[in-house]
């Protein structure tokens, strides 16, 4: 299946959309540079993120301007979006931060890419004294966390590719070959099936997965382990991410129980996605289920994090984040439980909003697989 | 050849000599993001640069510090160079920008490594509105510029590498093959000799040639075709980046005489290096050469830029760069000719800056070498 390309309509819709956002906020507009925001406007990525500076002005009182590097000027124009911008560029030699100031107001309020080089803020901040700027996640937090229906196509694309290479990993050889071994095998597959990108792919056996930041090692995975295998990355352009835990061999009756436990709390957390609740609440669904099994304390870490052009980002499913659920956001829900020493187990889903609940972009089984 | 890791010592001359030069540019200190400013202080990078603060502060008064997210501790914690410095933590949840704002002078001035992340620079001046930064380039641009015998050993061994690569490319049938089909076999050797990472392959066959820009394409080589190889990335840390220009059959005599005035270039600028000459001298050497022959106009871009933990870094052989040349400095020398729409040509070694001259760390033949 080929993916279509989004269209100069679907960039102008977002453009749009982002300044009446910027405007409702009290800003000036926005100033997006490369990343995922400016692939997100433009579908612009230029091959390298430098010390010349390339950036996206957004504001109420005129079109969308794309400044650049003139040596990069046949790159920008040629991405999906650039019928949309207006291009201007710069040469070596000048000053691009008085070329960039020339487009913006000296006296205006913007908010600028979260990981805009510093050096690049600093000469504007330079050339224009008299303008704000604030950063995009704390003025504009949800500025790509609602999908439309051709981001949400290509999430559910790398979900399914991510549950293929699941299925796939289930039927290899786990016992006497190290972590890094499989998680080889998992980015592989993740290739296999269609990403670009593999981002990580986790491969917690035995008491390394009771530490969720482990990635993976040369522990040799012997029979009686609990296994976590936490994997994903960029198809298209968009996110996957999945965890399933499983066992090498006859579990015993405790860990099936923790597995029982994390289980139902993932069901739990996902049965209570619908427009109008906060995130909050979708983190407290989840740990109310293991607090009240006792194990409240072993469950370390946010319930959730948002997906999309990148594999974390907002919304966040967080104790304090108020925010309510709209249909379109799209994120994670993976609960864990993490018994310092011994194994840990998680099982993670990529959850869509829908009108009137949630959808699941994962849906491989959720029984605990034992592997050989 | 086993490369020797770096040891405490190594990161704890490195940083007094920063904070040194810092003292003498009048600033309090450096603020140090991941990236290759952090790599170079500690040995440390972490997994991914993301939204969660990581700094290392360096000043004259303190100790040097480095604050990390908890969860990433471990990580730093196992860095090479984390003996030599004192790491705090914060905590989802908390403020990190308080955190690390109570580590600084509230009227400090500091240099902020150059792609430090707009977020956290907008974080810093909140908490710390007394303050002052500037960026590393602006204030310490040459901080890494000049390197010790064990990174210049890294540069050789990289150039090493890249130089057996062109060895082997030479051989390869070019005539009737894609651009991108010669630019996946020469990524494929420059891994085969130990490169962990590759930054570019430029394939620039006829035509594609003469636009330093172009990177590699579908173009179908023929016989006849000048093509420019410009291929480099990273080994054990430390950059390559080499090009030589060679010939598809029999080349006309225009062609050998483009040639030779870019060998001369790039050999007359060669000799100019030694101690004490001005980076713009090292340019204006071999921009003499061109412009002596006609080709001034052809020649569209500055001569070289300095390499180290990564390919395109200070010093910059350019108009304008007064700064002297320094023993252990190293950098590129690539001069060119650009013949638009027709073809180009252009020659690149890396080159050292000894006691009394200039060592070259690529060592290919500059002769115009037939391919088939």
């Amino acid at each position: 299946m080929t993916v279509q390309p989004f269209t100069t309509k679907d960039f102008t819709r977002r453009m749009e959309n982002a300044i009446s956002q910027a405007a409702a906020a009290g800003l000036t507009g926005l100033l997006v540079t490369p990343g995922p925001d400016l692939v997100y406007f433009t579908g612009y990525r230029p091959t390298a993120i430098t010390e010349r500076i390339t950036m996206l002005v957004l504001d109420t009182d005129h079109d969308p301007h794309l400044i650049v590097p003139v040596l990069e000027r046949p790159d920008a124009e040629a991405a999906s979006g650039a019928p949309a911008v207006t291009i201007t560029d710069w040469a070596d030699g000048t000053d691009p931060y008085a070329a960039t100031a020339r487009l913006l107001d000296p006296h205006g309020r913007y908010a600028v890419s979260d990981s805009a080089w510093a050096l690049h803020l600093l000469g504007l901040q330079e050339a224009l004294p008299g303008a704000r700027y604030s950063s995009m996640t704390a003025t504009l937090p949800m500025l790509r966390a609602v999908k439309d229906a051709d981001e949400i196509e290509r999430l559910a694309a790398a979900g399914a590719a991510a549950d293929a290479a699941y299925e796939r990993i289930i039927g290899v050889r786990f016992a006497g070959r190290r972590e890094r071994d499989i998680g080889n095998d998992l980015a592989g597959l993740l290739r296999e099936y269609g990403h670009s990108q593999v981002d990580f792919t986790v491969v917690g056996s035995g008491p390394n997965g009771a530490n969720p930041h482990h990635e993976m090692g040369e522990r040799i995975i012997g029979d009686g382990d609990m296994v976590v295998l936490d994997f994903g990355g960029l198809k298209d352009g968009y996110g996957s991410d999945t965890t399933r835990t499983v066992h090498v061999g006859e579990p015993t009756a405790e860990e099936r129980e923790v597995f029982e436990i994390v289980r139902q709390a993932q069901q739990t957390a996902f049965e209570a996605v619908r427009p109008g609740v906060a995130c909050e609440d979708i983190d407290r669904a989840a740990r109310r289920v293991i607090d009240d099994a006792g194990y409240g304390e072993n469950f370390i870490h946010r319930t959730g994090h948002g997906i999309g052009l990148t594999t974390h980002e907002p919304p966040y499913m967080v104790a304090g984040e108020r925010r309510p659920l709209v249909p379109g956001m799209c994120f994670s829900i993976e609960p864990g439980i993490y018994l310092p020493g011994r194994f840990g187990v998680r099982i993670e889903d990529i959850v869509t909003v829908t009108e009137d609940g949630g959808r699941r972009l994962n849906n491989t089984s959720h029984e605990l697989r034992l592997v050989s």
